[in-house]
């Protein structure tokens, strides 16, 4: 067996996607959907699928149809997801709604959710997985969609505890990192047992990935990040580490940092948010969140008793300590 | 066999769908879709599948699942379409985006397309028809955001010809009715030809509906139709009547009629506009276009050469007579 590693596969994925950029009437539609999928960005979720398949198969030709389907449902909910958070860009690039309006932004979106099941069945039928990966993303799916919710509630939250931030992200993100793995093990034909540990891998890693996220988004250099810096902060985002640093502060000092966050408007109002952070010493506690998940993710890998898990094993570890 | 009839396969559907309300975690993401689903209509894509059902079995139950799934799906797009189109009330009450917010009503949105897939999953999975009715589906439901983007872009032109109208309603609204009658007929087991012949007659169907719809826009009881009298007319927005007179006018004729209509804006300012239509005698020409459709419907439905499908064609004939 020959296991292909990130790099590898990402240039697979690049060039399946690119010759399989979707063109209809109107191009009005699909314009949109072209323009996101061109933004680039770390395709982690078809890798991961492509590397669970990969495990069992050398030839992930079969696997690229779920791998794009996870990437479209991701650059739905990136689309959709932009025009609630009013995000002007994404990627150094304009946002899909501010390039193109809102309307085109919903109902392109809409097209690639509606795409994500027609390249599942696509993928399916010739391995005979068509219901169980519909089933999977579905589930995946609704979940993503309950996160992006109680994110949205946690705005009119002072702040959520640290557990309800995390079932958050775990449904917002780690949920379709471990589905897309899940995915890559079904269409693979393994049995529901590997494809379990795989789930379970993934959704550690995603918890531990958004948790360096959240971490870049006011700690990372923005010439690598493509984000503006402390944007979070600025926006009044209630992210992991304003979560954590609320429930170290007694209730008085919470109540004045609320405040302070909430009214931070500008690079010189995010600086005393900054300073606190940095003397309640945030970076060491995210290191240690980090390393848990790290360990629990390579103990559910470890249950697959599986050779050739080292990519998998090399990404866990490179998404946590990455820049950007 | 025993052939149920429009209210008694309404009646059926209205309990499955009040017993299977969703519920979950955040609430604020199921709360719109028991709103938009409370808040009644006709119904007619779910009975469509179910009367194509009945055609092969006396016992619909099995059917109700991909019944509510169509009708998620409509109501998905209508969640959708009324935020595009700013509508602010449906059906005497408000818009999901009015009364919960625009980025709930995205979200719940989103949250009623997956569950649309989901339930026919569910449906076809006991019936080992889940990947026919799921590729139908996304077939239907890309040509919906299609003829919804068309829609859209009409709005830049001063007249659409009436054929490009016709395509854009057959894809917007005709097409789910025709999917709504194959999924039934697929679901019920019967074969390719009969489900497409089914197919046929529920796309002419559609499209009378829709020249149906847009005759009441302008002609219609408000009292009766629940939506403002010349709503078209004041919105500027382009329905079949417009576009037909637009094709009867002199150029000259024309411009000036395409200039007050996107000026209207009180009640005073589309009298002329009404006063033009019947003057072009619009009303009859719109009975001529129907009948033809029903015409073509009815000999779709005789390729079929089943007995028990008076209930379709009562209904076929119903909903062009209808005043509501």
């Amino acid at each position: 067996m020959s296991q292909y590693d990130y790099t590898t596969l990402t240039g697979k994925f690049e060039s399946y996607l690119s010759s399989h950029q979707p063109y209809g009437s109107p191009d009005t539609l699909y314009e949109p959907i072209r323009y996101i999928n061109e933004l680039g960005g770390k395709r982690i979720r078809p890798v991961l699928l492509l590397m669970a398949y990969n495990l069992w198969h050398d030839d992930i030709t079969p696997a690229l149809p779920a791998a794009l389907a996870v990437e479209y449902f991701h650059n739905f909910s990136l689309m959709h997801d932009d025009i609630m958070d009013e995000a002007p860009t994404r990627r150094g690039k304009q946002t899909v709604h501010t390039y193109f309006g809102r309307n085109n932004a919903i109902l392109s979106g809409d097209a690639m959710l509606i795409r994500c099941f027609d390249l599942l069945l696509e993928a399916g039928k010739q391995k005979g997985a068509a219901v169980d990966l519909c089933s999977l993303m579905c589930k995946a799916a609704l979940e993503i969609c309950e996160g992006q919710q109680m994110d949205m509630d946690f705005e009119s939250l002072a702040s959520p505890t640290e557990s309800e931030y995390l079932e958050m992200i775990r449904k917002k993100t780690a949920c379709l990192l471990g589905t897309s793995l899940q995915m890559g093990a079904i269409l693979a034909g393994a049995d529901h047992q590997d494809a379990k540990a795989l789930y379970d891998f993934g959704e550690k890693i995603g918890l531990g990935f958004q948790v360096q996220d959240d971490y870049l988004d006011v700690f990372g250099d923005a010439n690598l990040t493509g984000k503006q810096k402390g944007g979070d902060i600025l926006r009044g985002k209630k992210n992991f580490i304003y979560v954590h640093t609320c429930n170290t502060l007694s209730p008085q000092e919470q109540k004045e940092f609320v405040q302070s966050y909430i009214n931070a408007a500008s690079e010189q109002d995010a600086d005393p948010v900054l300073e606190l952070y940095v003397k309640q010493n945030v970076g060491s506690y995210i290191e240690k969140v980090q390393a848990a998940y790290v360990e629990k993710g390579l103990a559910d890998l470890g249950d697959l008793q599986m050779e050739g898990t080292m990519p998998l094993k090399n990404l866990a570890i490179s998404l946590m300590s990455r820049h950007y």
